[in-house]
């Protein structure tokens, strides 16, 4: 039985971590770089290490100094949260050639997840639909752009180790190709150390909705419904919601069961998501599993009333799901908004400084995850996320205006925020009547006046 | 239909009603008095009147203030909240005879429920089960004992026009009756000006357990399940939670079809709550019914999914309830604690003041509605609640868990909180054991030693 933890983490999803461990009576460690030592999570875990300096890699990337801290506090798990090492098949290993438990799937299926095309070739054999392209990385750009011809502009060109954007482009005929194609390789190579692409059909406008899949070591896999997450600002998430304005119950009974083969081909175990595209007709296509909890998971917690980080401990300690797929409702609706430290009237440039008076909205339907308080002052070396706002209700109407409502309630003195942003969001006809997809962000962004997001 | 609200009361109710009138999308007006101005519904209304002074009686009493503060701005209904004028049928009638909507029953149905003797006989010709006792007010100290015989002792003596506590005696035997008698009149006089009583029988430690009530205009009359508030002090609830762990589903059932007998007897309309003691066996009886929104009503929302604001301005509006009885599930637990600036360690002495550095908790599964924020200075003219902590989850263990997690969370600097009384309480096996009746807390204060809950 796991009966301590080490958060390998920072920022409100460490503070997440703390949180599920105190209800199930786990002690926690928080390893933290100089640069939070103010931080809540570290406030609040039972004990804490300094592993490092600010920067990432000197400290949340630092797997040696992780695993030392881990023996030392003679802890019996670990959880990576997202981002940082929590996708990192080396440190996974490591972890268990340690004998300390990865709260995760096992690194094999990282590894194997990890790699885009081996992913889809193998959610392909289980009979997923995925994105026409490339079978794999491509050898050269002669190469590519045969296979680009084949397949039809536009194209997307990806890296093969990506995420989050990066190492991306499009490309719409033949001769922005060559260009499109260097570019990508080159982000590639600077984010990854992997230059490697790999070429699909561009779907244009499509929704970004994916599936929430929870497996525990016995073979029981499930899926607990879908977040849309079309609003996204250089494919970074904005807003996500559940359930998905766009999909009817039968399309989400059809992806929800592709979404759970695709987890048992790659001999899943723990918390994971299973991307989708879904085009303007409701054919949806694999794009990539992420093999770790998210970002946007509370709108799922909301909706079903499963805790996802608790159960994923409760997987990692080798225990089954006491809930099967028709327990699982989806009668509420959550969205999510996620509260930047950025000036959304400037381009989105990081505002950090510190928090003067903070005041979180509280009331019916409403949750807040974060690690904001009145005198905080936000670090400059990580990203720009100070929390979550999750506004949940018996439908998406509810839900819509308890949003606007939480938004106007906020107080963050001292520095921006992508609140104003989201009010607009949440009061704007095309959202509100769902019809955002991952091209609404920038239409919107076009059509509004920036002076409407001064903070 | 309702275009503007005054809120005729301050503090967190006052605030729990702006946020339910800003997703509905009505304009909201508050009232306050000189020592309110710095509160939060005051800064979160789209108007506000100063109505008086910090006494109570000088402004939130002041119904002639009121009114013409509501004539003033134009509005179309007022919602008196909890405590003050909620429960005050001449003030509902000003409301009718000035064609503004009290939000809350008829006057009549307040004056009948209001006077306690009368609420019993109403409910009784209705077949709820009621303690048995006097018929009214009793005449005179020698009719009195002989009831008190009668019925048998133990036998409780209660004000006629009582609430909170106050003007109740219990009298174990003829010699205590008569002392007991005059305290108890004596008490009313003072503080309800009316010193009649009547005499029950008294049930030693039952549970406290009350049915929410929801009633629209169109004689539909629904419960939304029962709230278990056995943990009081000196008749002032502290901890109130939903489902009872004492009820089974067919006590439930029993006595949700009485509590929705009791309020149709009552011609009732709009949210209200019928008050009951269950006995060690599951022998229940009528005691009172509450013809307001009362302070525990979150555990019921977050257990139903149901907004009970929204519905009480519903049917203010002549809607019709959009549910029925079968769509009402009570398929996850909620548990409220009241957190009081008061000092738990010396007596529950109140502890106004400053207060300075105030964190609330946040993350799944928990509510805070609270008016008090960093720098929030506490009145002294008022009760002392400053929030109240809602805690929910699958079932009652993760509800337990979690309210402990989440009163570990808190940092209010500068005053004493009743926050290490619930920490204990929420610890406290009795309490665990879902064993607590309304005789728990004083057991509990005797059995624990009081420097533990030092602030």
């Amino acid at each position: 039985m796991i009966q301590k933890i080490l958060i390998a983490n920072r920022g409100e999803i460490a503070l997440r971590i703390v949180r599920a461990c105190r209800e199930l009576g786990i002690k926690t460690l928080a390893v933290y770089s100089e640069a939070d030592v103010q931080s809540l999570h570290v406030q609040l875990a039972d004990e804490a290490i300094c592993i490092g300096g600010p920067r990432s890699s000197d400290s949340y990337l630092r797997t040696d100094r992780i695993i030392s801290a881990a023996e030392i506090a003679d802890v019996d798990a670990i959880h990576p949260g997202y981002g940082f090492l929590s996708e990192n098949a080396k440190f996974a290993e490591q972890c268990e050639s340690c004998n300390i438990k990865f709260i995760g799937p096992k690194s094999k299926t990282i590894s194997m997840m990890g790699d885009k095309a081996v992913a889809k070739s193998t959610v392909l054999k289980a009979g997923v639909p995925t994105v026409p392209g490339s079978d794999g990385p491509v050898a050269s750009e002669t190469e590519a752009v045969k296979i680009a011809r084949k397949i039809g502009y536009p194209v997307i060109i990806k890296a093969v180790a990506g995420g989050g954007g990066r190492g991306m482009r499009i490309a719409h005929n033949d001769v922005s190709f060559g260009k499109e194609y260097h570019s990508a390789r080159n982000e590639a190579e600077k984010a990854f150390g992997n230059g490697d692409v790999y070429i699909e059909k561009y779907i244009a406008n499509p929704r970004h909705i994916e599936f929430q899949i929870l497996a525990d070591s016995h073979g029981k896999t499930l899926h607990l419904g879908e977040r849309d997450c079309s609003v996204q600002r250089r494919h970074q998430k904005l807003v996500e919601e559940s359930p998905s304005p766009f999909l009817t119950p039968d399309l989400r009974k059809k992806m929800g069961k592709a979404a759970i083969r695709a987890a048992t081909a790659a001999g899943y175990e723990n918390a994971g998501t299973i991307e989708f595209l879904v085009d303007s007709k409701g054919k949806f296509y694999f794009i990539e599993m992420n093999t770790r909890i998210q970002v946007e998971h509370p709108v799922t917690e909301e909706v079903t009333g499963v805790d996802l980080i608790k159960e994923q401990i409760r997987i990692a300690n080798g225990e089954k799901l006491d809930f099967d797929q028709s327990d699982i409702k989806f009668k509420r609706h959550a969205i999510e908004c996620r509260i930047n430290a950025e000036d959304p009237a400037r381009n989105f440039i990081p505002s950090p400084g510190t928090i003067g008076l903070y005041y979180a909205p509280g009331g019916h339907g409403v949750r807040v995850d974060s690690h904001a308080y009145s005198g905080y002052q936000i670090p400059t070396h990580y990203d720009s996320m100070i929390g979550k706002l999750i506004c949940y209700g018996r439908d998406r109407k509810t839900a819509l205006e308890r949003s606007y409502r939480a938004l106007s309630e906020y107080i963050i003195r001292g520095i921006k925020t992508t609140i104003p942003l989201h009010k607009a969001i949440m009061s704007d006809p095309v959202f509100i009547e769902g019809k955002a997809t991952t091209g609404y962000m920038e239409e919107f962004m076009n059509r509004m006046p920036p002076n409407l997001f001064t903070n």
